[in-house]
């Protein structure tokens, strides 16, 4: 890439995955809407028919009207013609087929034990771990071979294991993990400067949070709106609708907050004090299984929902028919902000502009309190070609050992793939606080998920 | 006290609590096998008749040609009266009467809870901290007042919130907590060592063991006997009876090894490659509900036994009987070495031998991962007038999470007694590994236990 | 203070000291200078009548055409009056009078010890140190009387002891020390650029460092400019000039990085491998005196000056001959960007723009090798009402333990201010490292300067 | 080796080094003096006739009515030789020759810098280190190959450096240095007990010290003798010496402690409050040159010696004229108690008695505020094949740095034996506290002692 009077230009993006095509298009949009950045981006995907779309659909942004800058999308067959020379890698990948992720999600009802995800921890979440870090190994490598100053921005779930797995395999690489569930944190204090005091937040980013834990258990311990401590707000509103729930009202930009009720977080807030920043559907996972999925109607009772991946297939058939809609001119792209920060994270390190986010990186000291090496999620500071932490310092009181219950799995399952032994693997199935059952079914529900998703396991039957 | 030939005398030991006798005899006929140590001790209990009739079964022991010393037992009214002057003050309460641990016990069982001890965590663990903490402020205060310099030996439990408790109260008391759950550990490396080599050991701390972990889930993670790590022998013997589990088979000193078959602390090796040295008992509640308490077949399966509540009221009548035959004549006192490390603790203290044993004290850095302040335990040098924990390191991973689990609810308990509002000690309860009902079950049954156990809650009501 | 659609109004900034005028005026240039912030200055000094010609000084400021807001200054006869209500309180203050000064820079040289500054370190710094230190206890409790959640900024030197001496007083203080030093690192990386590419960089901020240390003598690992870590350059401009030095050639905006030919923080280089960011006067009295102030001549070799009082005392004379002329209106007061961070740090705690910026604030673990509680200056983040450090690590090789040297001295000082006793400062006066001379030396000096100054040391002598 | 009744037989011990005699004799000695531990000894050192002179003498020792034991002494012309099976590894190595000995200690003194011992720190300290680290590397990696499993104790100089170049070479080694400097702290403490209460303390292990800092500066921070803290005895001692000095008086045991008049330590506990145990010629040069060494005036005012190398080899042909006279009968071996710990190290490790004694080993948290991996000396326990530190804490305010100051040098001189690279080592050799010159006269001796001592630096010139 070069600097030029108009900011970067010849900036080299591969994109990693993306033929499940949500993430894909909405990078394509954020790309165009900003003035300031230019290059090209490197589609690669297992489907190199999906990339083949992609490379159609991205080129098709250039045209708009509304488009502040061009992009040269370009399909290629090999991952290593990808990453040449690129200076950003964006990964996110599908590890697996919907059929997988079905047995992570769904056979552990068997025994009682509902999953809202299933992708990040609980039963389904060791077993997508244990797929997916060789993938994310494979491109580590990769990365190290063909691009090792390049910056990895990583989408993919288990997103602590990923990045783990990048790290294990290239300790070099300048690799993080990028997650906006953080931002509806910040929209809830907004929503709560509205309903007590009548004040319209303009941008979710004028509420400025900290961040301490794991990617989908996240806390905040301090929140400030101008010249303000906002967390007690935060507090009467957590109170005001701790029983009753949020309900969503209208469709303006703060609303994807009220996908659900919001009854996880308001009661770990009167458990702990703390702002528990992620979607209630993410947190219910990371706490004793019978608090919020002991059964669907406890999860109704609080607001949130179970995602089925029956609903993840159709979700994806919807995708594809709109991208075969967009290929033929039938619909016409647009450009939607996301709200995601990974075009601003690439302008942060490219100097365009200045960042503080929360991302996921291995633990250094940021989070005093938790094993170092872990990978633990807290804001940072984006300049020119470099990441460093904010000091986060400890996890409060309570919350603590529910963030080490996690991070302990998370290097349990590390182990088990650096060691191609499902042994750790399997203690951290039996201690994951969703695991309500007894050991006995444990192991049998771990071996039938083992053997459902055995195609993509290779590495520990060796 | 003072210095002679001998070796120490006017040593004044103050008794508090024993009413109960067991641990009291223990004592007095530890007292009376060395040779080095003489004074008196003064008896104080709330049942002041109690008191009286160990000071009569005490004083007999000076009438046995066995004895190798003279100790002047008395009772007092007054806990200020046994305290002044104090070189040591032991501490040997029960907190509250059996009615209160029967609640403690066996409520929890209305939720499908079962405790096999129910003294030290899980939810009658939490009710039982409640009521003792306030007990143990008092003491300590007493303490501060009247002797700031004793040392300060307890015996209650639970452990690590007693010792806490006189902590928070008085900062620089001398206490400690003195458990013997760890040399039954070294009995099975003891009998590991017979089974595989033939080899006896005569005395079981001949094994030398590091200890790190928490009161009643210590893990050992070093054994040494001789010139050796007798470790690897720990690991043959857990995988020889992984699935039989240990017979009892004779008399020996280290039969009491045999009270249960050995089957978690096996279990619990084969999940994280380390020795829990505690009895299964104790070691099956810090462990999630469902792997060995998850129904009283599931304890008989691995071994272990459910400690009724109404058999320690019987167990106590035969006490009190005994009591009564040894006040009458009826039976000779005897002295039976009891194997506790307390009477050598006070004599390592006063320089008259030495000691490494492990204790509950205060977290200084001994163990890394753990947080500064938590009652911990580990090995501890006693030397005059001094107590130093040896370096333990860190928790290993997997054990990790499931200690610090058990230390943040020690700390949200210690804060509900400080902050006088059951809160924080209910989100403990909650978040308690075998608490397996559903939160609006925790709270019932919370609310329950709080109930029957009021009597002794006054302080949380004011 | 409120918010219009103009930005922040009504805030109201207490300036504490002041009569030396120089800070005084660059604040109201800096604040005249912004178009969102308005409000009103008390300015508050000793020396009532200094405070009263800036009061007219300042409200000179809005009638310039070229000042973007307005700014009403008014001068108080008590701090209570300045500090009620305020939303930020500067502090720069002179302590004691330039008499003193000359007494800590000056009597060493008797004993063959030179100091470039002698207000931060070495024995003049340990003097200062102990007279300042009550001052800024009376300031911090009338900010916990008056505006216990203002912000308090202070320029005072020695920096690390009156920011501990204010957290002592009154920990919950919002306070931080603010040093343009490390800006001048910026400056010499854009004059590599430079130097070797020919590169201009538009501005020092565009150079981004991370800093790690103690105030003055403050160190530099990694810098980034646009896509690249430009550390290298400065190796490289390091080995350039080493022995030369580099020459001051013109008068464009980085002009102020030529005070000095930086040799000495060539040579740090050279020792360390790090970039130690401040000025050459500072540096070198962090050292080992026989490394850059064995001798007047020696600091000519090195390129760099001994600040003499008597300059300080015509400087002084200068300004205030100034002062004279912007009063009568003879000379205009005129818009200079002083390039401080001062008003933006109080913009950033408004909301009004970001920043991150270098401070001096408690260790609570941004330094990992350094004790928690000693004053450190890293980067920290500000956001709305909100300051928290970025994790800095650990300072490396070599350069630790010369910092660790002056944080020991600095826990020293802070305890002789705590307990009225000279003992503690005595000590850290002989570990200094300019204290090159021999104990019995030391204690003369010691002596001597200690009763030179005496007339502010009341509180030791009580 | 093999257990049997009379303790442990056919215990192999390697001797490497023992040409200059002393050591191996006071060892002879103190294994004739157990009745519990049998064997061999093999002798080795690059003087084999050396070490067949000490075959010759240790033989003899088995012919002593006196001797509990019989050991056969062997010498041995390869180090394979004398490693294979071994089961403890005494290392007690003279680095090069008196000559380059005199380097290290003398050639300072043309700039001024006098050292009372210039083995362990300070100029002759470095040169000493690099010359001795390649050697230490060596026979670590000889341990590796012939018995890995050997417990490896060294005697050698500069300690920290030997032990720090033993583990770089092989990080699972068993290795530890001793040193008798604490036991003189011990007798200081019987010493005072004399003086002021007329208690004759029976041994000085009775005295019962903490130990925290780095080899020849340690530091005390608590003293205990009986049921008593007699740390405040130590200061009053302090206080009435601190002028005067301690003057030898007599012949019992504990009078070893007089060979320096203790007013360096007085002078230490003056500073800092607590108790700096070692000799002062040690301690002397761990603090700025001009404090104690300043000049031979000052030393003497001082009451300890500046020990001339010249005295060094003349003492050697002194051992060397004894020697010949134990070889040819003229003078009769016999049994000295050395008071030396490292025979009790060997059984305590063998299980046949208990032991806590003061090591330097690798910090691994034992010392807080030191850096990991760094060489510190703490207490630890001897158990069967197994030493563990005990927890130090923090090295206390003001001593801190001091030490800090010293193993940041340890530490870089390390790194220049790892990089075969001078360029750490000069700059620890500037930042040494008795580096009193200055940086131009500090590089003309740095190359000048490099020089002298060349023949043994090889490995930093490829």
């Amino acid at each position: 890439m070069k600097y030029t009077e108009r900011g970067a230009e010849e900036v080299k993006i591969a994109y990693i995955g993306g033929g499940s095509r949500g993430w894909a298009w909405g990078l394509m949009s954020d790309l165009a809407e900003n003035a300031d950045m230019f290059g090209d981006v490197y589609l690669y995907d297992i489907d190199y028919e999906a990339a083949q779309h992609n490379e159609i659909i991205g080129n098709k942004f250039n045209d708009l009207k509304e488009s502040k800058s061009t992009w040269n999308y370009k399909a290629v067959k090999t991952i290593d013609e990808a990453l040449t020379g690129a200076d950003f890698v964006v990964v996110s990948i599908l590890p697996g087929t919907f059929d997988e992720m079905e047995s992570d999600v769904h056979t552990p009802e068997k025994y009682g034990i509902y999953q809202s995800v299933g992708d990040s921890t609980g039963p389904g979440g060791v077993i997508r771990a244990l797929r997916t870090m060789p993938m994310m190994e494979e491109i580590a490598l990769a990365v190290k071979k063909n691009c090792p100053k390049a910056w990895v921005i990583n989408y993919t779930n288990p997103m602590a294991l990923c990045v783990k797995a990048m790290y294990d395999a290239f300790p070099e690489i300048k690799a993080f993990g990028c997650c906006h569930e953080v931002f509806g944190a910040q929209a809830i204090i907004a929503a709560a400067l509205l309903d007590f005091e009548g004040v319209e937040v303009r941008d979710r980013k004028d509420i400025k949070v900290d961040v301490i834990g794991v990617n989908h258990f996240t806390w905040i311990t301090k929140a400030h709106y101008k010249n303000r401590d906002v967390f007690p707000l935060y507090a009467k509103y957590a109170e005001k609708y701790m029983d009753i729930g949020v309900q969503k009202k209208d469709d303006n930009w703060f609303n994807y907050v009220f996908d659900c009720s919001q009854r996880v977080k308001f009661d770990l807030y009167k458990k702990y004090g703390y702002f528990a920043a992620a979607g209630d559907r993410h947190l219910a996972e990371f706490c004793p299984g019978k608090w919020y999925l002991e059964s669907p109607e406890r999860v109704k009772e609080m607001g949130f929902g179970l995602t089925a991946v029956s609903w993840r297939k159709s979700d994806l058939q919807n995708r594809l028919a709109r991208s075969k809609r967009l290929l033929s001119g039938e619909e016409q792209v647009k450009i939607e902000n996301t709200g995601e920060d990974g075009v601003n994270q690439m302008r942060a390190l490219l100097g365009l502009c200045p960042l503080i986010s929360n991302i996921n990186i291995p633990n250094v000291g940021q989070i005093r309190n938790l094993p170092l090496g872990a990978i633990v999620e807290t804001n940072a500071i984006f300049v020119d070609d470099d990441v460093t932490p904010v000091f986060a310092g400890d996890l409060p009181q309570g919350v603590y050992s529910l963030v080490a219950r996690n991070v302990d799995n998370q290097l349990l399952i590390a182990r088990s793939h650096k060691e191609k032994d499902l042994k750790y693997a399997f203690e951290a199935f039996c201690a994951d606080p969703l695991t309500t059952c007894n050991p006995a079914d444990a192991k049998k529900l771990f071996d039938e998920m083992i053997d459902n998703t055995k195609h993509y396991l290779g590495r520990y039957f060796k």
